[in-house]
């Protein structure tokens, strides 16, 4: 059994194509995790995530803050409390519209149609999990 | 593209073994989820779930609230924010050691090594999730 505080874990630039939003990886391979892997990210008032897509899915929950969620072609406001399922293959972009941070867990598979993503999952090259 | 507030969920007892204990499940199979789910459990001051082992993983988030989680022969306390990863296998108990309400989300993978464990993953014979 492993147990830390989010807040111990050094939040990082979320990377390209996001503003104002830091990712941290709470469970992760390094955890002992196989199959799934939990994030936390910050987006300050005014920032955002890249609006993209990618074939795999997001679980998310929303801890703090106010936004806006873009999908497609429509919009649709997000506040605490809300759980947002994303299916693969959707665009999808997260942004906080409101004045206060927004805190959301962001939760993703190990692999995509049963195939390895990545070491870690994310997909992203320059992914610190992934090291 | 789903969104909801976990308050919009209808809280169920989470069943035998446990104390005082609500479940609701927030993504399941029939939100489309395939890899992995997402349930809320509330724990009332005094109330705890069995002390229990498995042969799949939690990734558990305190949301509010805090308590003592039981691992193996050990005890460590939890607060809000704090993140738990509960191997396969390990012996596990989560208490409400405090006066107030714990709020806490627990994931679960939809596969137990490699193969499926019910419907929805959760193992128990009465879920409300696996009808």
């Amino acid at each position: 059994m492993k147990i830390l505080n989010y807040s111990s874990v050094e939040p990082k630039d979320a990377g390209e194509g996001t503003s104002k939003v830091t990712i941290r990886w709470l469970i992760d391979k390094k955890t002992g995790a196989k199959n799934f892997f939990m994030r936390l990210f910050e987006i300050e008032a005014g920032g955002y995530t890249p609006l993209h897509q990618h074939d795999w899915e997001h679980e998310v929950f929303i801890i703090e803050g106010e936004g806006v969620i873009v999908y497609e072609e429509e919009t649709k406001l997000f506040r605490a409390g809300d759980v947002i399922f994303i299916p693969p293959n959707e665009k999808h972009q997260f942004r906080n519209s409101g004045k206060k941070l927004v805190k959301l867990l962001c939760l993703i598979p190990n692999k995509k149609n049963g195939e390895a993503v990545t070491s870690c999952g994310c997909g992203q090259k320059d992914c610190q999990s992934c090291k």
